[in-house]
């Protein structure tokens, strides 16, 4: 038995679905009406209404609970999902059946990154939507069971004075991470090259608040065929590439999100950064921070680049990779660093094994220490989100 | 000695810089005015015009022979480059130096797989582009010592019956591979998943032609600041990514490319293709394998994918890898398939190790039985390109 049941699973990437209230319980009266609401539409499908836009799925990829056979139909209403989606108490529940202690849970209807509110157009509006997300996640979410959830933020990425801001107030009632775009030239923000984010990343070093880039977060999944590529349920156009290509490729995301942070020269400035690869898998790592090394030194000298400090030292020292199923990776878990790699459920997407997390993840531990395996399943993402195993 | 002095080695990806006289010495003359041509601009710099464009860089990276310190400058005139560059005699030379007994070199003014004359107004101009620069390749360049270069064609990607006819004609003259886009929907064209290239692929099987997919081939590099990831020397904007990121991810390119590949459905109708993933690196193969066979698992249900045929499988068939520095690759060579792997030189651009490539390779192979090495560096080579070698 290499998963031992003294060993907690803590899962570094799970998903919640907005309840119909999140925003209408918590915006000043004002803005109840702009702000996101369900409607039910002629189709009798739940449909979140934002500033005049329909946005037509409400739990995208909720497939917790079903076979592999019945993926793909996207619910349409509420009850379409088992209450684990939307209900905490519930999902602690699910959690318990997977054998699942703690998880961070990434938004859905804002995007993992919060990038609806970033296109908004009311950026009044959008920042008192952002925070009511925060309150939802962190104090009726997160609330109604503080050992098993892992507070976890989004930000009014548009603003890096607000940034700091909302990152201080949630900071104060206990968020242990905040989700931010992967990718976020795509959104139109500056690049993570940009030194506009600097008092941002001294906020969170400070906080000691890791970074989550979920895959995606920016609003964009690389492919060569974007018309299919988005994270769209719709079935692509003939001649263009079934979704699985972008489900395969997730990673190819968070590669450019790696490579962009060490080339940077911010990590330098920012020892204490901490940035965790959320739905990325690990067994590509070794092979990027060898690549970045290799580009480093011979590169280096006529690109503006740090001269001293190797971009392979960099992604050992500040990243954090996690997997759901990659025996590859836990193969090559040294050459990682066992001390960087945490685990995720994905629930209730269509990557999660809920119920059989603890199963699919015991099977990838047969050959692996003990003591490793529990650095993997449990204290690597306790330290990393400061989020110590409660008394008793 | 792991790398023993009787193996050669046979380099699956050069560059050629074409010579100023390479179209206006074949094309019809009613073309000559239009198509491309060296002229010295108000800088004294050597630059092609095509269509009434000008395309600046002759030598796109051409930095043999230079130090890493004085990479970056581009060369501007003929004479700023080693005649190696653009004279195959000089060349040959050059791979004596190296010790490589071999190369496959790819078009530069052209695009590496001909994505200038793709992009034409001219199409019949185009065709005869693409043409003489076939016959450039194979006749004049690989002619001039046949056992030392693999000869290399590149298509007109605009009409797939093209193709079929330039295929026939440059396989009849010798032709041991053609380039093609990685990623052919970003130039406009079919998908892989597209059906109407059925004639065509079928046309290499028949021929026993593999396809060389470089990186970059289809006009793109992805990266998340498009400004500066495009393969331009120009210095990145403030606040933008270095070019390094670009020159770090360039796997990612061929990741799109083999997903593509095999979710399409179309290797199971074409069962003696064979892809060489051009410039690619080989350590990130297995987690792409893995990774595509989870998907697949798991997603296939629902998705127009053949659901009897794991992409994994079809990975191990068909896709070659090659690599320049790869210890990671290397260490996990059993992992993608020791018949699977090449190794390449990249003369004359920025990654080549040239004159040291036997040294840099050697390195890697210390612990590498000699019968693997010897695979790797040459006889896998010799068997996907029908290029055996020459007696006595």
């Amino acid at each position: 038995m290499p998963l031992q049941d003294y060993m907690h699973i803590i899962s570094v990437d799970d998903h919640l679905i907005e309840h119909p209230r999140v925003w209408s319980d918590r915006l000043p009266s004002k803005y109840v009406e702009a702000g996101p609401q369900i409607i039910e539409d002629e189709q009798g499908h739940h449909v979140w209404v934002y500033e005049g836009k329909r946005y037509p799925y409400i739990g995208l990829n909720a497939v917790a609970g079903k076979k592999f056979e019945d993926f793909g139909m996207e619910p349409v209403r509420y009850e379409d999902m088992i209450p684990g989606c939307y209900d905490p108490v519930a999902r602690v529940k699910d959690m318990d059946i997977d054998g699942v202690q703690a998880a961070a849970c990434f938004p859905s209807f804002p995007g993992f990154g919060g990038n609806v509110f970033h296109r908004a157009n009311d950026k009044e509006l959008a920042l008192a939507c952002v925070k009511a997300w925060n309150d939802f996640s962190i104090d009726e979410w997160c609330g109604s069971a503080p050992d098993r959830y892992i507070p976890l933020g989004i930000l009014p990425t548009w603003d890096v004075d607000l940034c700091v801001q909302e990152l201080e107030r949630i900071a104060a009632k206990g968020a242990r991470t905040v989700s931010f775009p992967d990718a976020p030239t795509m959104l139109g923000m500056p690049s993570f090259h940009n030194p506009v984010w600097d008092p941002f990343w001294s906020a969170l070093e400070h906080h000691q608040i890791p970074l989550s880039l979920h895959f995606g977060s920016g609003g964009y999944v690389p492919g060569f065929n974007y018309s299919s590529a988005a994270l769209s349920p719709n079935p692509p156009a003939a001649g263009d590439s079934p979704y699985a290509v972008a489900i395969a490729g997730f990673a190819t995301n968070l590669m450019w999100s790696t490579l962009d942070w060490v080339f940077s020269g911010q990590l330098q400035k920012h020892p204490d950064l901490r940035i965790m690869l959320s739905e990325g898998g690990i067994g590509w790592l070794p092979y990027i921070s060898e690549r970045a090394h290799e580009t480093w030194s011979r590169h280096r000298w006529y690109q503006d680049i740090d001269k001293a400090t190797d971009p392979a030292d960099l992604i050992r020292k500040h990243f954090y990779g996690c997997f759901i199923s990659d025996y590859f990776g836990v193969k090559n878990r040294h050459e990682i660093g066992i001390d960087r790699l945490t685990v995720e459920v994905d629930y209730p997407h269509s990557d999660s094994n809920w119920p059989n997390s603890r199963k699919i993840l015991a099977e990838q531990f047969v050959d692996v220490p003990d003591d490793e395996v529990h650095q993997m399943v449990e204290l690597n993402a306790r330290e990393v989100f400061r989020f110590p195993r409660s008394e008793g």
